[in-house]
């Protein structure tokens, strides 16, 4: 029943020019690679290449990316990625439905060839929910008084003890410092309950009730220096009624924030994103 | 962070008359209730009369519908649900994304006062995911050549051991039969994986993809006689791209189904349902 | 093929307390009314009490809203809305999109028993397009260097000489001055190109751009003394694409423009809103 | 602010093989095209290879499709669209949303390079809204007990006079005769009024209040011989409530409708769609 990615993808961002396209497929073809979906998109304004190429067959022998970046314009950047399993070490606080959407969808194979190994938590209570899916737990308290840098100390030591390829911030609800941040640039998925930049900060639901909206939404991000802020992957929106309060539409906003984290997951396990400073392209 | 639900519904269907609507909510008043949320809705065409009204405080008394019923016309369809636990068992086959879904909402208070009781399939496959949240599992194979009412009596027997308020077909892909739809009429929800109409019966998203449609769905209903032929609760549908196949049409297909189930899931246990025939009324 | 709506319309809010309903139905049910339509909905934040009450039949006489005050908390405001024709000004600047989607409904006969009797601007471009439906145009330039009072006392002059029960900001993109915005309160309704509170001020799109968000929406609310901070009637949104820059973005976003802008309108025109505050209710 | 669409277009479907995106973009390099976007798919169930290519620059020659041709596998349907303005007529019957809408779009400019050259109808009634807009209006009556043949003589008799790239039936609520569409293959648009298949044939609105359906839509299609069996290019949906009956559906219908055919023309006349057997690949 589970999606069968067999295919390995190239992607590549560069300044645009005439023959690119061109250039990159016959270095493919005379690797024997045969493309199976291909995107590509020339932003006009900057005058940018961006493209993303998914390829069955084919040896990408050592020296695939070197020959194509002697190919392509000074500065292109070229990443090949073969299919392989992607490690995640999720992070959360106390709420249990984004982890717990996580770990399911891990436990039916739903994660592409994603795998969750494991979850850390600055609070014990999520520890039961995890410990059902067989998963490893770590609480990692916060120490009042205690500098950040010493927490974020702890939790790089237990995180990289799991060579992760992503770290996913399953509604964690604490700020990390610039340097983790940078540890694992491009690398850190966080899920934000509203339609960023709508209510940035903290109790977006409360801020969307006294404003009177009549859609909340949630935000798929990646994580860089300045909170809320990182390019986005996808959001999405529900309605919501009159007669819903702040708590009523926490509620009702758990769908959402699950299901538009899932989904950024997804296209960051089939590498359909690319970064280009604060945005993001998403090839689909 | 559970919704508190301590109030009570009335659900009152009836034809029209003038003053309906004084009568009742005096009768209320002089109870001692409070009307905290009524809906109300005469249709035209059969100038038939639907209501439901949400109340807190109060006493109900012995005889509350019957005074109700004494002042309405022949015939009124008056029902009182106080708050209580209601009681679930689902049906699932093999596919573990919507009874995962529904044991997680289970396990983190998401289903209002709803609980899963048990879980009853016909193989023996979800058995580890249903353990892992600590609620019985019964497998009740059906065997080749044996009648189909011996293997419902069976089910008929595990499931009213658990005094069920309502089962939930969570993608179980047999055919009940008459008489045990009838056994519990409007009780027996379903999670069909097409925007019904489109795609009754088997293999919903081949058809779609031999029909060339762009957008797939899931329906929620009520189950009765004709297959898929019951009344229909909530749908939704998600777009989908020509890169998609039947298979992947599946995939995709589950985030819907899931949330279309839940969403139906949560209108019933918040008695906000009528069924009027083929149709139902939504008071939300 | 127009909705026929012969309906009149009860508007209630005020402080809760027991036996509300029972009083304001007796009082209809007095007077000869049926209520086909009922919504009432008790805030519990703020024990607040609002109800929308649609009726056929009966006589209102002089004296409904005064008998139904004498009755109700003190404070309680209550409107009585018989149906008639509302008048309605359009205001537009250059983009023909919003004024001609309202212009082509109010010639279809789907402005439900709204009529537009002028349309008025700051600059001529539109004069030819609201000429084909024979619509009054009123160009009133704004002269560089006068004060703005006088520019708005010229708009109420010509304003209210079409006595019109609403305004209509069709893309109108100039601030209107706090006495202006006064004299007609809660008669203002205004399309705002994003999704509140995101990208308030002028140009969402290319704000949106800069962002990189992934969906992109339309706002109806009415306008107060704050710019873009009246409370809000309807909201809707669209996915977008990597490939869309800020003038695709306008493009795209003319549709739900003009969808989020109609609906608003029918809304107020079924006198299905209740300000309150910052926030409406909507009784669908 | 129209959009500029000075770049041409190559549309491609032919059987997989390896190397054929490296030998249809080294002919455009050799002939000076700048690839600005490209869209490629291959159909792994019937290893069919699908490809829009959007370019810059460059000079077609005369035989740029047969040089394409040559390298490709035998049997490949090779199409070079250079930017040009399509002629376009209206057929319709008495309802005046979608051809107002698009009568709209048409004089704002937003058709890309698409234009209205007339409109069709068996009644008289649109004359006025389509004289408002200057655009030659033919009634073609149909005479009771003529034949078929006859009437649609008449009708391609007016509609090539005018030389259209596309027909567009907006709600034009009359079958065509297999021979009439054979002539105007996959140049003939349709909306349909519900979300095929559910509820083909006449009253779609009435089938789906019978059925009691939670969400109404639209369906944009080619047509060909068989009455609403053509490839589908785009679908939309609208949530509805129990309160709406089937004029009220018909009513809410309307908005999905003009916009869903509105989307349908765009997509073509950027040409983003082939037509693959009952199927469209759609390439945004």
């Amino acid at each position: 029943m589970i999606k069968t990615m067999s295919q390995s993808v190239l992607l590549i961002s560069c300044k645009d020019e005439i023959g690119l396209l061109c250039k990159i497929t016959g270095e493919l073809y005379r690797r024997g690679f045969n493309v199976v979906e291909n995107g590509e998109y020339v932003d006009r304004g900057t005058t940018s290449f961006f493209m993303r190429t998914q390829v069955t067959g084919g040896a990408a022998g050592p020296d695939l990316v070197t020959a194509l970046k002697e190919q392509l314009p000074a500065g292109a950047h070229v990443e090949f990625r073969a299919r392989a399993e992607r490690r995640i070490v999720v992070y959360a606080t106390r709420e249990p439905h984004c982890v717990g959407d996580l770990l399911l969808r891990n436990s039916c194979g739903e994660l592409v060839d994603g795998r969750i190994v494991a979850v850390v938590s600055q609070y014990p209570e999520l520890s039961e929910l995890v410990g059902r899916f067989g998963i490893p737990f770590h609480c990692v308290p916060v120490t009042a008084g205690a500098p950040r840098e010493e927490h974020e100390r702890r939790l790089i030591e237990i995180t990289d003890s799991y060579h992760p390829d992503y770290l996913v911030l399953a509604k964690y609800m604490r700020v990390l410092g610039a340097d983790f941040v940078r540890r694992y640039e491009n690398r850190i998925l966080n899920i934000h309950h509203s339609f960023l930049p709508a209510f940035v900060g903290s109790k977006p639901y409360h801020q969307a009730y006294e404003r009177g909206v009549k859609i909340i939404g949630a935000t798929a991000h990646f994580v860089n220096d300045s909170l809320d802020e990182g390019p986005i992957i996808t959001q999405s929106v529900i309605p919501i009624q009159h007669s819903q309060d702040a708590a009523d539409m926490a509620r009702s906003g758990r769908d959402v924030e699950r299901l538009v984290l899932a989904r950024a997951l997804k296209l960051i396990l089939e590498d359909r994103v690319i970064v280009q400073g604060r945005r993001t392209l998403i090839f689909e």
